[in-house]
């Protein structure tokens, strides 16, 4: 099993953390590469970061097409999924969606943590795409200098708990990785690292044997 | 008053007949050009057509950023709306939200007509964006073959109006602005065309002196 | 063109502020009559305050049927706004729907700034029925004492801005059409006035050529 | 305790209908009479008939606010309910809302069978306004000539819970009191009579104490 | 009229309670007796608690499926009804679903007041399955020491009114019917008892003649 | 790793048939046993059924709680997975909640095949749980005798997809895992076996090293 793991921007420290986390959790049972995105920019943030790494993931999807058993979005909000499921028959699995997934059957309401308050109604759009308002605690802001990270992170974590209700925790952003496994232990509740929940829903999918649907919305148009 | 009007793809055909339902709607009250979009397909149907067809679209909202007043996406699945407004302060709408806005105003319950069958479940999805199901009657399809046309759409409207309890017909695709007012004369209900619905609220929204809001969603992020 | 833009109550006062917003707005476009309600209440406010409102709204519309091409029902709660519809074929306009509509075309969510708590649930309720909830950051009570107005909107906005995510304001009462421009320059965002969204739209609907449809819903019953 | 049964039309025959089917309920238990409503149209169907029901309405509430116990407003489609509830601190209880309340205890869904098709939205928004949806199996038309009714009722009852699953049928007029019975026996389900559900939760209510809330939403204005 | 009101615990102190509640109710006009819940835990909290009753309430419902017109489950959280009314003809009243129709007849928003934090949850829940989020102005809890308890109740229903808008109050546990009335008179809004509700609502149904459909979903399998 | 598998029924039959395509997904990766529910009646399908199944399926989890890594409830309605959650602070995984959410990544739309009628309310309810009803085409039923049931379900999938825009299959039974992969080649769409989709996920979140949250919803009562 070969699992392409596609980083949507072209940032080399952002893939080199993402491949950590990959390498961590396939443990040898299969093979998986994490990618940066060709032409992307450093950092998807804007509707037009999103529109700027198509091209490029694109052509990633295409290069794998062959080799790869399934692709993951590897990034927590999702860029360009639906465009990808329609340009392979092969599975596609977005973090963003693979981790509220999750969430929702080990809890009742998780809290989205994010690292800037800019991206919080898009957060929020995603959550109403894939239907979860209502295991939706909140979206938070965990203030993001470098320093003390950790307990920004641990505060905000622990005020989602005690005022919105928050189960589990799911980390909004793919560069976070090694940070979940200490906030778990500390907080006493799970702590969704995205990449490693993609990750693993994209090697169910592939043991079951199961891929994209091209009957209607993923099929691209009649005469495409 | 100057309004650009962006043809998502780049069908010259396509271009001169939104251009025609353009000059027909503006009666010379302001000035209204319309522009197909370098690079794109000549038809905007799958994901990738849309993905294909921003950074033409991009190209054209940077290169009259200046000159025009307001920005009209003139094809009735709103491609790339969210992202033509983050990068520009000037109002920009899209003919299938403002032809939705319209019908509800009109009406209780509106049918879309569409084309071809493939592209109902994202028109379907757009409904849901704009939170419009419950004045949605269908999703109709009209048989597209050229010959024909206008008693296709004639019988899918009516069909609409007895079976779903169509109130107002949305024609469903920007190429047939020509067919609004036959079809409304023939069925005694308003038939809306989307590219003069667009146009209208982007000339009231001009007047008004409104502008696309920086706040958050459509501001580029912190650093952008 | 003549739009007769009703307002729904019977104070001389607010019928003059209002056709100043009206005049302000049609630049001699188009002609628009100002009209108070007869037997209307001084202040529309409470269920009852509607529905005597409602004989005297009727009237106007029967009187100003042939010479109208549009109504606009100038109160932000759209009272009788459907009733309006059924006896008429002209379009009919409500402002507090055009102003939401606008809105959610100019910024994601949007704050409504009422003068009073009591109509806060009606406020509301109206953003149910148009299926804005997700677009609705707050509805937000400036408290209303003469002296100071303005700067009572102004902190009770930037507070919207600042902890409900507010992208754009809707002034939520017909009376305060001069103070949204003003609002606008101090905030950086768009701020509504309902009047002239209401007015605006009627123009638009005019232009192209539309009617309420009387296929079922604004129909009067079958032997009515 | 007296019970005021509002038939908010001013129809002698439907008032002497109802007024059977009140006496038949209440066992003289308690006091009830049936009022039609002065100045009203001859049926309730239109945005008109209950704007023109409304001053007669007042009216009687305000004549027996001493002497009701509870009032009821006997027509399935609820009109002027919350202005009713807005003039008296009496329960004011629909019928319409009263007898899905008692369908939802029953079965899953039920079928409201209506005489015309023109009421059809309405019934339909009747069903939203009280978040009654997933337990809507239809809303559907019993051809309403005189000579057959029953069977009619029989017939569309019998397809609605072969092909909607229907498990509780809502007679959806108050002229209909008598066939609920019969119906019932045939079916094998409930057959709700909207006039005996409203009466009979208007006794709930006045034995169990409690009031309409003049917290706000029905407290008039602040300076009402 | 007979009506048997099932306890789901076994509690003799909280059975005592309840059965005060209703003989207050009844007054005499019909038969109601209460019933401790045989093998079921002391309290019901947990889902396991829930699970726990299960055989003990079906036990008391195949025991007086005779004698009893009606049953009352007279737990605010309306464990298993759904089961109870699968198991009999008879009609089967959730004391959690009464009350809160109840409150919505009586005005726009209701707080649920409950004892601990730990059964927020599921009483949203429950808010949920019965469509009622929008009257939901609130679920607040009280904090629970004998010592005080009214005036606890007192305070959390002030808050209620005055942050959430809450027009009504729900007492969400069986065992406060005496406190209903003394809350009502000091904070001026009805304050609503579960048990009086309830067993008012199935006085209703039993003298309306209806019973648990078996169209379908409580019919048990089909060769059940 | 050892995940326990429970079949909610007690039927030797079915146990094997899951247990069958239990081994046929681990291929020794893991260690994966199946256990039929002591005390529970041979088929799942009424809400007494799962009440009668509640008490051995706990003691399942508490006798395997020590050497299980996760849970697998083995029936497509999800029967007391909340219960079981919390129980154990092992995840506790149910084939229908599972198969939707991977559904959902795979194509736009589902259909859900069902052997009676009398279950579907049952499944639609459990789509609402998981707020899957914009993903969801249909729920059918394929006429459950043994003879010619391949081609009974081959029949209602290919409808579903021309009539309902059916784009995944889950087979709504846990005892038709054999039949998936034959329907799959046939139709060239995704059908999806429960059982094989739940033991994936728990494999996954075993592997992800997470835990069901005891911090409220499945915490056990305060005294838990």
């Amino acid at each position: 099993m070969k699992i392409v793991v596609i980083n949507p921007n072209s940032s080399a420290d952002m893939t080199k953390d993402i491949n950590d986390a990959v390498q961590r959790y396939t443990e040898g049972r299969f093979e998986a590469i994490v990618l940066p995105t060709p032409g992307a920019p450093e950092f998807i943030d804007t509707f037009e970061d999103k529109a700027l790494a198509a091209p490029g993931m694109m052509q990633l999807v295409r290069s794998y097409e062959n080799e790869a058993d399934s692709f993951v979005v590897a990034c927590a909000c999702d860029p360009n999924l639906k465009l990808m499921r329609e340009i392979t028959k092969k599975p596609v699995i977005g973090i963003g969606e693979a981790s509220m997934y999750i969430a929702a059957m080990l809890g009742r309401s998780f809290t989205i943590l994010q690292t800037d308050s800019y991206s919080v109604p898009n957060k929020v759009n995603l959550v109403h795409e894939y239907h979860m308002e209502e295991n939706l605690a909140s979206v938070k802001v965990a203030c993001g200098e470098q320093t003390g990270r950790f307990d920004q992170y641990l505060t905000a974590a622990r005020r989602a708990m005690e005022r919105d209700g928050a189960e589990v925790i799911i980390l909004g952003c793919a560069g976070l990785c090694d940070m979940a496994n200490r906030l778990s232990e500390k907080l006493g509740i799970p702590v969704l690292d995205g990449v490693a929940c993609g990750l693993s829903i994209a090697e169910s999918v592939v043991r079951l044997g199961y891929t994209t649907s091209k009957a209607r919305y993923y099929s691209a148009a009649i005469n495409g």
